[in-house]
C-alpha cells in the first residue's frame, strides 16, 4: 500500500513579537481601563472605537516618530486598495474628525482605548501589539483645553492608584522653546536641522546630564562605547542660552515664568508661549491643581516634531529596582501636547487639537513594582468530586455558591485520583476546596479545606501559631456558604 | 514659475465593511462585556487575551463554516511568514491550549472577548470586524462541562437584562441525531454528503417549516424565486424518521427523552446521546435550571459539521418588529457545543472541549428593540462662557462638579456667539447648562438652565402643566452642586 504523506503539524506559537495575556493580567488591565474611562467620561469626553483596519491612504504611511520615519505598519493589498492595522489612535481620530466633521460636536472631546500595531523589530519587553489609551480635544484653540487635559491626567493617575506625591505632571510650551531658539539666532527655515538636534538633545537631559546635552548642542558627543553623535554645532554662547532655558525651573511657577520671560525677551513667539504657560497655571490653580500635582518645567520638550504649543508629561517620582537590583526613577507614564494639523491633510482646513496618551502597560508595571495590585487568592472555590454518581449534588453546591456571589466550580477532570483534584485547586489559586463523599452526604455535612490557611502554614516554618486552627474541618451542609464567606473575607 | 503639483488629498473614509462606534454605542457594549465577564468569572473561567495577529499556519486557513469553505481571512506575508487576523476566538484558543499545555490547569476554563475579522463581502448590517464573546472548557470530557456552559449562558442572559421567560436555552445532542441517521440507514462513510444535507435541512426548520424540510430531505426544493436546491434523496420512510426526530419534543424533558429513546432504538451511539441528554437535564435541574430556562429540543442541530456531542442555542422568545414593521421572533443570540479535535492538529492528541459564543451585537440589538438600554441624558453639564476673562472661575466650577461625581465640562469653543454654546449643549445631550456673567459673579449667583425640562416642554405642545416650573433660574453659587444633582436625579 502506498503511504499517504502526512502534512507536518503546524507549530503552536504566537508570531514573533506578539504575546498572550492570561487571567489576572487581562483583568487588571480591564479594571484600569474602566477606571480611566470613568475619569475621561466625567470630564465630558465621549468614547470612540474605530476599527483596527484603515486604508493606508487615510492612515498616512509613516509613524510620527522622527527618529524612525521609515518604520512601518502591517499592511496588505485588498481589492486594489491597501489596508493596514492602525499604528496609533491619533491617525484614526484625524480620519474620523474629517469624515464626520458636519455631525460631531465642536469642540469634540473623545477618548479611545485599544490595541495598536507596529511593524518594528521586537525586543525584550517591546511588542508589536500594545495598548494605547488616549484623550483628545479637537477644535479648541484655547489653552483651557490643554489645562483640562493636564488636570484630567492628574486625576486619572490618582484614580488608578498613584497617590499624590508619587507623580508629577510637568508642563512646558514649544513656543517658549522657539522663542529661546530665536534669541539664540536659530530661527529661520535654514536652521531646521539644528533645531531638531537641539530638541532631541534637551529630551535626553535625564539620561545624559547637563554636560552631555551641552556636548550635543556643540560639536557632538562620544558615548561610553566610543560612538560619536554629531551635535548641533552651536557656539558656546548659543548653547548657554539653551542650557539656561533647560535649567529655568525655579522654586514655584511664578518664579519660573519670570525667569522664562527674561530668557525670551525680544521674541514675540516666546512671549506668547510664556503667556500661555501663565494662563494654564492660573486655570489649573483655580481648579485646585497646585504645583504638587502639576508644575511648569522647561526641561520637558517631548521628542516629537509635531507639537506646536503646550507639551506635557506625567512622571512617576518614586524609585523602583531595575532588573539588576539598582534603584532608578520609574519615569514617564504619559505624555502629550498640542498639534494643529490633524485634519488638514484630509480637508485642507487647519483644526487645532490637543491630547494625551497614557501608557497603560507602563502604569500597570508601576503598580506591580509598588505592590499595589491586588494579590489575594482570586481563584475559584473548587468543589471536588469524591463520588462520580453525585455530580448533580456537586453542581447544586456550586450553583448555590455562585448565586451567593462566590466564585466557584466543580472539578471537571477525571475524578479518579483525588490528589490531582487538590493539585488542580492549588494551580487555580483556590482559597478553599469543598470535599463531600458518601459519609458526608449521609450525615448532611461537608468538609472544607482552607487553602489560604494551608498556604500560610506552608510558608511559616513554626507551626505553633497555627496549630489551634485546623485547615480542614466539617460543617453542616447548610452552613457551606456562610463558612466559605468567612474564609474569603478573612484573606488578605 | 512652474506650478508644484499637489498630492491629491486622502479620502477620510473607513475601509469598505468597517465602521466606527461612537459614545453610547461603545459604553453600552463595554458595560455588557463587563457584566458577561462577571458571570464567566464567577463560574471559574479565566480571561485570555490573545493578539489579533496569528500565523496562518497556526490559525488554519479556512473558516469552520461548511457553507463557505473558501471564505477567507485578512492575511499578508511578513519576513517569509504568512500572518493573518484571527477570524474567531476558538482557533487562537486551540493554539494556546497546545502551546501552554504543560502549564495550564486541566481542565482549562477560559473566556475571551474581542473583535474578530472576516474577509467576506460586506452587506447591510454585516461587517468585516465584529465582536465575539466566548467561554470554553478544554480537557473535560464529561457532559457536566456542557451542562455548566448552558447554566452559565442562562445566567448571563438574565444578568445582561433578558428576564426569565424572554429566552430559552435549547439543548440537543449530535449523537442522538447520528443514532437516528443510523436507524434511517444513513450511517457509513459513503453517506457523508447526505448527512450534511440532512443537518442543514433540519437547521432550516424555523425558516422553511416541516414541509420545506421534508422536501430537502427528499428530492429537493424549489423556493419562491424558482431556484432549486437539491435534496438528500431520502425515501419517504427515511425522511419520516428524520422528521419524527425533529418533532420529538414533548411537554417535558422526561417525555422528550423517552420519545428519543424510542427513535434511536437499536443504535448504540443514539442510546449514548440520549443518556447524555438525560444526564445534562439532571445536572441542570439540580442547579436550579428547569425547563423554563433550559429545555431539550431535538430540532436544534447547529449547522456546523464539527460538533460531536451536546449542542445548544439561546433564543430570545419575544417578538420584535422588522424593518417593514412586521412582527418576527428575535431568534438566536448565542450557540455552541462540544467539539473534540481542538488541539489535535497541533499535538496529535485528542483533547475534548466544549464552549459557547455569545453574539454581543445581536444581544445589544435585542435590548435596544425592547427599549431596555438606558436612554437618560448622559451628556455633560455644560458650563458656558459669558466672559472670556473669567475662564479660571468657570474651570473652578467644573472642577467642583467633577469632584462631586457630576459629568461636566466648560465650553471650549469660541465663546463669542452664546447661541452656539447652547446649540453645543443640545448636541451633547446635556441635562443642564450653567450660565454666569459679570452680574452673577458680582451677586454670588449662577443661572441654571434645565435642558431636560426644556426638552420636555419642547415635546409637549400644551405648556400648561409646565408653566409653573421655570426651566431657567438663579441659585447661589454655593448651591450649584446641590441644585444640579437635584435635576440629574429627577430625570428618568
Amino acid at each position: 500500500m502506498a503511504k499517504v504523506k502526512k502534512q507536518p503539524r503546524p507549530k503552536a506559537q504566537t508570531p514573533k513579537g506578539f504575546r498572550d495575556y492570561f487571567g489576572a493580567e487581562v483583568a487588571q488591565r480591564t479594571e484600569m481601563l474602566t477606571k480611566i474611562a470613568g475619569v475621561y467620561h466625567r470630564y465630558g469626553f465621549d468614547a470612540l472605537e474605530t476599527s483596527a483596519v484603515e486604508t493606508v491612504e487615510a492612515l498616512g504611511k509613516f509613524l510620527p516618530d522622527v527618529d524612525r520615519p521609515n518604520e512601518g505598519v502591517f499592511a496588505w493589498e485588498e481589492d486594489n486598495d491597501w489596508l493596514a492595522l492602525r499604528y496609533d489612535l491619533t491617525a484614526p481620530l484625524a480620519r474620523v474628525a474629517a469624515q464626520y466633521r458636519n455631525d460631531l460636536p465642536s469642540p469634540y472631546r473623545r477618548y479611545a482605548m485599544g490595541p495598536v500595531w507596529r511593524n518594528e523589530k521586537p525586543g525584550p519587553g517591546r511588542f508589536r501589539q500594545f495598548y494605547q489609551c488616549d484623550a483628545d480635544t479637537v477644535g479648541a484653540s484655547s489653552v483651557a483645553a490643554d489645562a483640562e487635559i493636564c488636570a484630567m491626567l492628574s486625576d486619572t493617575l490618582e484614580v488608578v492608584g498613584i497617590p499624590r506625591g508619587d507623580y508629577v505632571v510637568r508642563v512646558n510650551n514649544r513656543k517658549v522653546l522657539n522663542g529661546v531658539l530665536e534669541v539664540a539666532g536659530l530661527a529661520g527655515d535654514d536652521k531646521e536641522a539644528e533645531r531638531g538636534i537641539v530638541l532631541r538633545a534637551i529630551d535626553k537631559l535625564d539620561r545624559l546630564g547637563v554636560d552631555g546635552v551641552r556636548a550635543l548642542l556643540g560639536e557632538g558627543r562620544k558615548d561610553a562605547s566610543g560612538d560619536f553623535t554629531k551635535g548641533a554645532g552651536l557656539s558656546d554662547e548659543q548653547a548657554e542660552i539653551v542650557v539656561g532655558f533647560m535649567q529655568a525651573k525655579r522654586a514655584d511657577g511664578a518664579a519660573t515664568v519670570a525667569r522664562l520671560r527674561e530668557l525670551v525677551a525680544g521674541s514675540q513667539v516666546g512671549a506668547d508661549g510664556v503667556a500661555e504657560l501663565e494662563t494654564m497655571a492660573e486655570l489649573l490653580s483655580a481648579g485646585g491643581y497646585q504645583s504638587d500635582r502639576i508644575e511648569i518645567d522647561p526641561s520637558v520638550v517631548r521628542g516629537l516634531g509635531y507639537y506646536t504649543g503646550p507639551v506635557f508629561e506625567a512622571e512617576l517620582t518614586f524609585e523602583v529596582l531595575d532588573e539588576k537590583g539598582r534603584p532608578r526613577n520609574f519615569g514617564s507614564v504619559a505624555g502629550g501636547g498640542r498639534y494643529d494639523d490633524l485634519v488638514k491633510r484630509f480637508t485642507g482646513q487647519e483644526v487645532p487639537a490637543t491630547g494625551v496618551s497614557i501608557g497603560v502597560d507602563r502604569l500597570l508595571a508601576a503598580l506591580h513594582a509598588k505592590g499595589r495590585l491586588d494579590k489575594t487568592m482570586d481563584g475559584p472555590v473548587v468543589v471536588t468530586v469524591m463520588d462520580r454518581d453525585r455530580m448533580a449534588d456537586y453542581q447544586g453546591m456550586v450553583a448555590e455558591l455562585r448565586n451567593a456571589g462566590i466564585r466557584a466550580e466543580v472539578y471537571l477532570g477525571n475524578p479518579k485520583n483525588f490528589g490531582n483534584q487538590l493539585k488542580y485547586a492549588d494551580k487555580r489559586n483556590s482559597p478553599a476546596a469543598v470535599i463531600a463523599g458518601g459519609d458526608e452526604f449521609d450525615a448532611g455535612m461537608v468538609q472544607i479545606k482552607d487553602l489560604i490557611l494551608g498556604a500560610e502554614i506552608a510558608k511559616n516554618a513554626t507551626l505553633e501559631e497555627w496549630k489551634d486552627r485546623p485547615s480542614q474541618y466539617e460543617v453542616p451542609r447548610d452552613q457551606l456558604v456562610a463558612k466559605l464567606r468567612e474564609i474569603l473575607d478573612g484573606q488578605g
